[in-house]
C-alpha cells in the first residue's frame, strides 16, 4: 500500500485487495466494481472526518465496515481533468485535461468546449471490457460532449446522465439547456424534462439516479461482472435534494443533498447484501475535488482543518473523503493513514509531508504546468477561501514559486499555516527529495494534446443525437472557434 | 438529554444515565467517576473528531465504545475558569472566576493571583463525599495556589499534582518554579524534581500522572465508589512527552504528547476491565478549551473546521472534544448531536444555531461580561487565529456588540464564516429566542466576589507547605497586593 493514495492510483488498490483473485484460470468470478464519485463534496462532509452535524449514518458504516484513508488525493482541483484522471489513471497533463491558453489556470469542458477525452486515452471500462465486464455510468460525465466523446465510444455500456454541469436554466436561444441522455440519445434536457427548482432547491435527480443503479445492479448481479460509476451531482451549486430530503439537515441545502445521497448509498449497499453479491463487489467512494467554498454556507460542503477548496491546489481542494468497502476482503475498521498504518500500527518516525507526497503522484499546481508540480502558488487564492488568509500563501494574485517552492509539514500543519522557514535545514533536506521527484516527473513526462484550448458556441448542446424525436433539436449558431477564456 | 452539552451540567449527563441506580435504599454501590480532562486539547485532535494522521486509537475505541458528543462546550475559553466551572457546575460569574478590572479580558490564575476557589463554592468531590466517595486529583488544580484554596480544602482526598501551570523555567529569586504536591505537601519542584526539558520536550510527567491513576483505581477498586478528576497537562504549552513517546508522532512534538495521553486512557479503561469495574465506571472525557493556535503548529492542537481558539469565544475556544464511556449503561457507538438525535435518528428540522444554544447554558464572552451573554466580539481576536481572518468576526481590536450580536447558523456554517445578515428574518428571529435567555440569564444572575482581581508577587509558591522537609522554601517579597493586569 503507497504512502498517499491517489485518484490517478486508485485502481492498484483494488489489485493489491484483490490479491489474485482476478485472471487466473479456476479463480473466482472477477469482483464487481462501484465507483461512488461526488461532487464538489469536501474532505470535511462525512461524520466519519469530523463533519460536526454526523449526518451521513450510511457512509460512516461504510467507513466502519470497510476501510478510511485520511490521505486520498485527487490529481486535479477542478471536475474535468479530475475525472479524466480517475479514469485513465494518468495526470491531466498526460490525459490532455490542461490548457496552453492561460498560466495555471483552472480549466474544464462547459459546453462551448471543443475538446473531450481522446480516443488514444484507455479508460478503465475498456480495460475491464477485456476481462469480461458490463459498464454503467450513471450521472455526470464531462470528459466532453461532441459525439467522439460519448462514453459509450469510451468502454462504457450504459449511460444515463448529462455531459455537462447541471447550470441554468438557459433560454435555449443564447445557450441550449443541457441534454440528459439515455444510452446513445438524449431523452430531454435540465430545467425541461428534468426540472430543478432553483429557489426551493427541488428536483429528484438523486432518487432517479439511484434507481438507475439498483436497477443495473439487480440486472447484472448474476450475469457478467459489472463496474457502475456512480457520478452524482446534487452536492455542486446550484444544490439539490427531492421533496423528502429538503429541509430535513441542520447544515441547510447542502446538507440536504449530502443527506440524500448518503441515504441513496445505503440502500445500494443493502441491495449488494440482498442479492448476496457484497463479498464479490468492491465499492470506493470519493470525490472531484474538494467543497467549493465560494458556494458556501447554503451550497457548498466542508473542507474541514484544511486551507482553501476547489480551484485551488491547498489540500482544502484536492484532499478527498475516500472509504473502500469489499466484505470479507477488506477487514472492518481500517484506516490507512500517511504512512499506511493501520488504526493499531506501531509508532512511525514524523515524515515530512508538502504538497506532494514524494513517492506518489505529483500534484501540481494547475493544468497548465503539470509539468512544475509541487509547486505551491495560489490562483487567486483568497477569493476561494473566504474567512482564511495566511500570509504569503493565500494571495490575490498568482504567484510563481517555481524557484522557491512553499513547502509544508502537513502532519504538524495539515492546515497549512505555516510553510516551513526557506533556511531551515527542514526546508532544504525537504526541497531535495521534492526536486528530485520533480526531475523524474519531467524526464517521463510526455504532455497529451491539450484538450481545453479551444471553445466555439457552435459545438454546443443545440442538437443532441435523439433530439428529432423528441421535437427538441435547436440551431446552433455560426462555428467560430476561438481561445477558451480561463480567468480563475 | 439536552440538545447542547455543556461543561457546568456534565453532571447531568450521569444522572440521566445513572438513572436510578444512585442512593435508593437496597440499589447498586454508585458508580466509579473518572474525569479525564485535557488541557488546551482542540475539537479536532482525535481521530475520531477529524484529526487527519488518526494516531488516538484508545480514544477512537473508548468513543466507539460509549458516547461522542460533537456539542459539547466549556464554559470558557481558558484552563482557570474552565476548571472551576467543570467542578462547580456554575459559570465563572457565578463562581467568582472572573476579574472586573479590565473589560472583556481573558484571566486565570498565575502564581501571583491572591483569589481562588471561594469556600462557599460546593465542588464535585464535596457533593460526592456525602454520597460516600473517595476523590483523588491527579495533575493539575488551577483553582488558586494560597492555603486556603487547596484541593483537600475543597472536598478531594488526595492530589498528586501541582496547583499552577508547568511554565518555567524559573530563577526562584524573581520567580519560584511551581511546585509539585502530595496531598498536603510539596515534594519538590517543576524543573527540579520534575525535569521538563524544554528543547527536547522530554519529561515523564505523562506516566507518572498515569500511575498515580491507577493505583489509586486499583486501590479503591473494592473499597468506597472513588472519583478520579485526572487533569494532565502534556499538550499545554510547554508540550512534553516522555521518551518512548517523543518523535513518534506525525504531528510533531504536541502529538507526541497526545499520543502518551492516548496511550495512558487506554492502560486505565483495560485497568478497569482487569479489576471487573468497568460495568460500575463511568467515564467521561473532555478538555478545558479549544486547542492554543498561538503555540502551533509545533505545540499547538486543533480544532477541526472551527474558528479560532483558547483565549477566544468562537467556536475554537470554547467547542471541546467530549467521550463518554460506561459499558452496560451507555450503549456503544452513540453519537449525541445538536438535536440530541442518535446516529441513527430520524431526519431532523434544521436548527438556527448561534453562539448560545438558547435552552442551554448561556456562553458568555469573557469572565468581565458573563452577564452579558451571547453577545460575540473578538478579543484581539486575529492574533489568536493565525491564518484566519473573517472580514467583520475577527478583529483586531475589541469590538462591543452588544447591542447588535453577530449570529452564526453553526450547522451550515459552523466554521462562523458567515454572519447572519443583520436585516433577514432568520436573524430577527434568533435574536429574538436569545435575547429571551439573556434575559432570564440576567434576571437570576448573582455575581460571585471577582477572585481575578488582585495579584501580588508574596503570595507566589516561595514556601509551600512541606518546603522545609525539603529544604526548599524561599522567601517571598514584600507584599504589594496589586490589580493583576489582564492584556489579553
Amino acid at each position: 500500500m503507497a504512502a498517499v493514495v491517489a485518484a490517478t492510483r486508485w485502481w492498484r488498490l483494488l489489485l493489491v485487495l484483490s490479491a489474485g483473485g482476478m485472471g487466473a484460470s479456476g479463480a473466482p468470478q472477477p469482483p464487481n466494481i462501484l465507483l461512488l464519485l461526488m461532487d464538489d463534496m469536501g474532505w470535511g462532509d462525512l461524520g466519519v472526518y469530523g463533519e460536526p452535524s454526523r449526518e451521513t449514518p450510511n457512509l460512516d458504516r461504510m467507513a466502519a465496515e470497510g476501510m478510511l484513508f485520511p490521505n486520498f488525493y485527487s490529481a486535479n482541483p477542478l471536475c474535468s481533468p479530475s475525472r479524466a484522471a480517475l479514469l485513465t489513471g494518468r495526470l491531466p497533463i498526460r490525459n490532455g485535461f490542461y490548457t496552453t491558453n492561460a498560466h495555471a489556470r483552472n480549466a474544464y469542458t462547459p459546453q462551448e468546449i471543443v475538446g473531450g477525452i481522446p480516443d488514444s486515452e484507455q479508460l478503465l471500462p475498456e480495460l475491464l471490457k477485456k476481462a469480461g465486464y458490463v459498464s454503467k455510468i450513471v450521472g455526470k460525465w464531462h470528459l466532453g460532449h461532441r459525439p467522439q466523446f460519448h462514453p459509450l465510444k469510451h468502454g462504457f455500456d450504459e449511460w444515463f446522465g448529462s455531459p455537462n454541469c447541471h447550470f441554468g436554466p438557459y433560454d435555449n436561444k443564447a445557450r441550449p439547456n443541457i441534454p440528459v441522455y439515455r444510452d446513445w440519445e438524449m431523452v430531454g434536457r435540465y430545467y425541461e424534462e428534468f426540472p430543478i427548482n432553483l429557489k426551493t432547491g427541488e428536483a429528484n435527480l438523486t432518487q432517479i439516479y439511484l434507481q438507475e443503479a439498483l436497477d443495473f445492479i439487480k440486472r447484472q448481479a448474476r450475469r457478467h461482472p459489472f463496474f457502475l460509476y456512480w457520478a452524482v451531482d446534487a452536492t455542486h451549486a446550484p444544490v439539490y435534494a427531492s421533496k423528502p430530503f429538503l429541509g430535513t439537515s441542520q447544515r441547510g441545502r447542502y446538507g440536504d443533498a449530502a443527506r440524500e445521497i448518503d441515504d441513496s448509498i445505503g440502500k445500494m449497499l443493502e441491495v449488494l447484501h440482498d442479492l448476496h453479491i457484497a463479498d464479490n463487489t468492491f465499492v470506493f467512494f470519493t470525490s472531484d475535488n474538494g467543497a467549493a467554498l465560494i458556494s458556501a454556507p447554503e451550497q457548498g460542503g466542508s473542507n474541514g482543518p484544511f486551507l482553501c477548496g476547489k480551484q485551488t491546489t491547498f489540500e482544502g481542494g484536492m484532499r478527498e473523503p475516500a472509504l473502500a468497502w469489499w466484505p470479507g476482503h477488506i477487514a472492518a475498521g481500517q484506516v490507512r493513514t500517511l504512512l499506511g498504518t493501520g488504526r493499531q500500527g506501531p509508532p512511525q518516525p514524523p515524515v515530512r509531508g508538502s504538497r506532494t507526497q514524494a513517492d506518489e503522484v505529483p500534484h501540481s499546481c494547475s493544468q497548465g504546468l503539470q509539468d512544475t508540480p509541487f509547486l505551491l502558488f495560489s490562483l487567486q487564492g483568497i477569493d476561494f477561501c473566504p474567512g482564511q488568509n495566511v500570509s504569503g500563501v493565500t494571495t490575490h494574485n498568482l504567484e510563481d514559486h517555481t524557484k522557491l517552492p512553499l513547502i509544508f509539514h502537513l502532519g504538524r500543519d495539515p492546515g497549512e499555516r505555516f510553510p516551513l522557514s526557506f533556511a531551515s535545514a527542514e526546508y532544504q533536506e525537504a526541497l531535495s527529495r521534492i526536486t528530485s521527484v520533480v526531475q523524474q516527473h519531467q524526464e517521463a513526462l510526455v504532455p497529451g494534446q491539450p484538450q481545453l484550448n479551444v471553445c466555439n458556441w457552435a459545438v454546443m448542446n443545440w442538437a443532441p443525437p435523439g433530439c428529432e424525436k423528441l421535437g427538441k433539436c435547436l440551431t446552433p449558431p455560426e462555428s467560430i472557434p476561438k481561445k477558451c477564456l480561463w480567468s480563475h
